[in-house]
């Protein structure tokens, strides 16, 4: 007898089939007495379509225009679930972001969720029916038809969840929850049942691509705990919720790697202040998007700085070695590429010392170099080569005895 | 320098290049300094894929679900518009039927405009911009989303025409306007210039299907000046207006034949009161339309009693001749088919006498039998046989010289 809302993205929605199996699994909370709001995306496929026809009749198509046309995406799914929950003689009601009471601000395409006021669905529900919203959508306070952005769905849902004060939300994906590792990569990888909201960032940002942060940190601030679960099978998936004592009892929660890194050192910088701050500026007109940064103690008057970038900036930054030497008056600027970042994240890491050392004698023990190391308070980052990360990854994994934990 | 609102069907926004040319054509109005309001249908096809759809999910799809669902066409067409507008360098605002303020009551499918409070269309005019609006759909006061059933675009057209106090509504479709009669059967038929409302409702029930009924009654009362023309050419179309003095010097404005009807025919029935009125709501029971209804005064205590029907409706009438017979004490029941019903029309013969009996006897040059006659103020109908129908429309069209009008 729990208020629940659950959110099923484009894939889960792809075609009447599916639909028709969401409509089965919302059946059975619903009988069983629970409450149910379910936020979906539009069907996969559907906003691509749309995009092409925008393109069609302009080449740059004004984003309050796009927003028209692609809130068409998910009203078409809301009503189709209704239709579909109906034919299973469920009450079902479908509302639009704007109906659900989902108030933005005015940038198209990349809205910002203000406020909402679900009195729709809290009306519907009371009544006893199920309550479909349009995910990735809302309205500005003039009455404008906005979206979210990339991730918006899983955004709607949290902020529903967290507006009506629902028991849990349910993001439904294509993966069985959050392992301590890639199952792809480490067999023995275990589906990690409880985690807090930041190593859920953590690992996010560390490349287990599972959600956006800005929905995790959405669900933080307002405390709504939910659960990423799979919507091909029934098994539960994992928790995401506020840190508690138990969780500090384990001291790493999973290690992530991230591929098709590169990396770029300046070195021979002089010391002096502002270059820093001169430097990043240029490198960000440039267009590159800068990861980690390192600098290092200076010896003799001269340091070193090294950061990390994706591979798609590259030719970027290859093209402003020249004025990123001239800026900062260095001796040289190298870019390589081929590296990997490995990531070991747990809130337990804040009470616990020897994580570090432990992390770096298992990739000594396989004869695997670090590069780089940047920590925070609950993640430590290395940079590695890219040849041997699933090694790393496996060894860090046996090391830390992520198979072990429940 | 006016201020107008276009309306464009289905076909004329079909495909994207549809879509641009549509936008071309509104381009020219606005630099010639008119300000336009354009209403649009949902692309040709659309409807008809979402309808498809919805029965894939639900056998019978609950009609508030329907409106969200279908609401999504026109929603598509706007935005798509106002971005090929852009694309020209015109300004264009694109908006929902809820955001051009069409409140309307709550019968899903087929709501009916209740008022209509076009601030933002306003405010985007006056800003120099195109209004783009959703045909076909509005919302209710408490902000569900609904549907006008068929024809519905025009109807927010003219609605919107009113509304603003448009000086003009072109109603742009794939015909080049109201013809005095069908130029595939009768070749020097003749564009009509102007037309009275009356008219042209007396001429669109009699199967001149250009428009609907309930579009024309409302700019009837309102007094909305529409003009049905081609969006596949410049040409000027057809002005619908009231009546003026100059409209009544022409007697017959069109003839208009509708064919595949059939007749049933009571015979012998008691002239006693409450038997018609038993009898026709057995008739509507059995989900007969009924449309002419034809009893002539009684000889000897009996009467005959004949009605025409779409063709469409015999096998229903067929089924219910039995219960027919008995409820009136009728003789006889036959049903007939192949007859067509032949109109002319025209304000003229309020103050023209001597239209009836030139309508008969061009008919009878012909050899053509008359089997029913109903007059109302501004038409004379008669059935026919439909093998004849296209001889006696030329005939028709002849005797009064429709070929002449200007």
């Amino acid at each position: 007898m729990s208020l629940i809302v659950q959110k099923y993205g484009g894939t889960s929605v792809g075609n009447p089939e599916r639909i028709r199996n969401v409509a089965n699994r919302i059946a059975e909370w619903h009988r069983k007495g629970d409450r149910i709001v379910a936020v979906v995306s539009a069907m996969s496929g559907v906003t691509d379509s749309l995009i092409k026809l925008a393109k069609e009749v302009c080449d740059e198509p004004a984003e309050r225009e796009m927003d028209m046309l692609l809130a068409t995406g998910e009203q078409t799914t809301i009503s189709l679930l209704a239709m579909a929950l109906h034919s299973l003689g469920i009450p079902a009601f479908s509302l639009t972001g704007a109906q659900a009471g989902i108030v933005t601000d005015g940038k198209h395409t990349k809205a910002k969720i203000a406020n909402i006021t679900p009195n729709q669905v809290k009306q519907h529900l009371d009544a006893g029916a199920v309550v479909i919203v349009a995910g990735f959508q809302g309205q500005t306070m003039e009455g404008q038809i906005t979206t979210l952005g990339r991730g918006g769905s899983d955004l709607t849902a949290i902020a529903i969840a967290a507006a009506i004060k629902a028991d849990i939300c349910q993001i439904y994906t294509d993966v069985d929850g959050v392992y301590s590792a890639d199952p792809r990569i480490v067999p023995n990888a275990t589906k990690i049942q409880e985690i807090s909201y930041d190593e859920m960032l953590e690992m996010a940002g560390a490349g287990s691509k599972v959600m956006q942060a800005r929905s995790v940190e959405f669900a933080k601030k307002f405390g709504v705990k939910f659960e990423v679960r799979s919507s091909f099978n029934n098994n539960p998936g994992t928790i995401v919720k506020e840190e508690n004592k138990s969780m500090e009892n384990v001291v790493v929660r999973g290690v992530s790697v991230e591929k098709n890194q590169a990396k770029v050192t300046i070195s021979g910088v002089p010391d002096k202040p502002g270059i820093a701050a001169k430097l990043f500026q240029a490198i960000a007109e440039a267009g590159v998007n800068v990861d980690m940064i390192v600098q290092n103690v200076s010896q003799s008057g001269e340091t070193d700085i090294t950061f990390t970038l994706n591979k798609d900036d590259v030719k970027k930054a290859n093209k402003i070695t020249g004025s990123i030497t001239e800026l900062s008056s260095a001796k040289s600027v190298t870019v390589k590429e081929g590296i990997a970042k490995l990531s070991v994240v747990g809130i337990g890491m804040r009470s616990h010392s020897g994580v570090a050392s432990s992390l770096f004698a298992a990739l000594s023990e396989q004869g695997i170099n670090i590069q780089m190391i940047s920590t925070s308070e609950i993640k430590i980052t290395v940079v590695i080569d890219e040849d041997r990360s699933a090694d790393a990854v496996k060894a860090v994994h046996d090391k830390f005895e992520l198979n072990l934990i429940k």
